[in-house]
């Protein structure tokens, strides 16, 4: 399997790692193998050999900032971008994992519809594509019998996806409803110990589990995303931002807390995506809740479904082998499935 | 598909009950469709088909305890018992929802050995012959390329196995532990209300958690049975009941309770598998274990991995439908892979 990653941030590192670390095994326990042939990214530069890229060298370069120290070889291009090595090159899957918007997509977005049009199958970390075109990226996708995965766009690699597709066949589901962003659930957990929401957002920042604009994360928007991610995928909505009531955390106070805690109930910031809609907003619940007790910058999910009754995961939603698995677990289902 | 059902109790008719209104459904969305062509019982009887039997007379007659006004046709078979539905009739899938025993597996065990000799798939809700003898099964299975899964032995149908040996693919699972006893878990919830040990066994018993004898799962067995199931199926291992240190919940007083609540921790009957052996006991968990706030008759898993640290599945651990539905998701399963 060919593969051109799109972004070499966290979550493309840690894919490379995973595949430098585990490759053999991968090869030995699950007649899995892929070769990364090209790296685009904002900052580094780009990278593209037909045979396949040095993975050790690849992670040993962008430590430094860029890939200027990647060795010279025969057929080594360091000047094409996305579109050469999607129009030129020779590959299977494009892995989009550059930075998410919400607003546009793009360019991840065009990316992805000229590597469908080329015949590759995508894989997106990339929350923006999914939110913003999962209509027009699907109905490509299954016109031309390419995959299209993105388990890395909810809860990193917690199987997520996987666990509402597949493991759950046959049954209907009613409703998802999740902790989806683990810096607000972060700073929530704080507050009940005491910190003020400032505290809690600057301590936060320090872990670097919220960004120095932390307005897409406690505005609710990042969870935001993730509903239109589960609305098309689960529902077969087109629901847009504007469809959805988004509210963050930005109000709550330390009092709203401290009486949550003497009702037994606990503050979550609570995404929910339903057949008929989907929103965000700061809930009160009740400890018996399975989402009650996350805690810290872990999620969750509660599944609703007719034959099982609720189903509920809880696992990491960030990090850097975390999210890098997710890519490979889309991968590995692709080569089952083809 | 063409099934033989050993075992018409809960299971089996939860899962009969799925075909009947399910059956379209599953037809259309998942090209999957599936005939019973026997049944065998030890107290109702006994049916055969060849080309099917109907399914709503099944479950009609099964509630008048005996098969005998199930309709006469040509070609209905009375009197053959499993042997003679795997040797003389014409199967793909023996399904083995009869009651489970974990001293010898017997019968059950032998009529999976037949079925995996005669070229039929198999697939489990009875724990015995997957606790006592999975590598005998798993490598006749193997050596004929044939499938034997078991979802419904752990946790129901909440995807336990699904999610260790498919959704979790690449990621090395370092240990599984869990509450996989209902009735146990029940009992500790109510005596955390204040109850005692009696009554609140007395209240599963009345609700139809427990047994009228309820030393399997009081004492540990049940969720024994469990642990080695898990032990074999995710780490290979070949333990045996001997090797598990087991207790179960009988020893503890309503004083170690208000004791451990006072210390903000939760008693909970504690099953785990690790590649090197295998345990059942009580436990005190802190109120950030996931594990901790699961109340009543839920069953948890927690599945600590190599690239995404801990996974936790909470959902049902019994149930008609819930049980019916993991037979439904393996058959699936099987059709996907072969």
């Amino acid at each position: 399997m060919k593969l051109i990653l799109i972004g070499f941030g966290v979550v493309g590192q840690g894919f490379a790692k995973i595949l430098l670390e585990k490759g053999d095994d991968l090869g030995a326990r699950h007649d899995f193998s892929a070769q990364i042939v090209g790296v685009v990214t904002a900052s580094k530069g780009q990278l593209y050999h037909p045979d396949g890229l040095d993975i050790a060298h690849l992670l040993r370069t962008a430590e430094t900032g860029s890939f200027a120290d990647y060795p010279e070889s025969e057929l080594l291009q360091r000047d094409w971008d996305a579109n050469d090595m999607i129009l030129r090159g020779s590959a299977d899957v494009l892995l989009e994992a550059s930075p998410t918007n919400l607003q546009t997509a793009q360019p991840a977005l065009a990316t992805c519809h000229l590597a469908l049009d080329q015949g590759l199958h995508i894989v997106l970390a990339n929350k923006g594509p999914v939110a913003l075109d999962y209509g027009g990226l699907r109905a490509k996708a299954d016109a031309r019998g390419l995959h299209m995965r993105y388990e890395a766009t909810v809860m990193a690699g917690t199987p997520t996806m996987h666990l509402a597709q597949d493991a759950l066949a046959g049954c209907a589901i009613r409703s998802a409803r999740g902790i989806l962003n683990g810096t607000t659930n972060y700073i929530l957990t704080q507050m009940e110990s005491g910190m003020t929401y400032a505290e809690a957002l600057a301590q936060a920042q320090a872990l670097g589990y919220a960004e120095t604009d932390p307005t897409a994360d406690v505005e609710g928007w990042d969870a935001a995303g993730k509903v239109l991610i589960l609305a098309n995928a689960l529902f077969g909505s087109s629901l847009t931002m504007r469809d959805l009531d988004v509210r963050g955390i930005t109000d709550i106070s330390p009092e709203d807390i401290d009486q949550a805690r003497q009702s037994s109930l606990r503050y979550k910031l609570i995404a929910e995506a339903t057949p008929v809609g989907g929103m965000v907003s700061p809930q009160r619940l009740p400890v018996s809740d399975p989402l009650a007790s996350v805690g810290g910058s872990t999620n969750a999910i509660t599944l609703d479904t007719d034959l099982l009754g609720e189903i509920t995961l809880i696992g990491a939603g960030a990090g850097k082998l975390e999210t890098g698995y997710a890519l490979l677990s889309d991968l590995m289902a692709i080569q089952r499935e083809t």
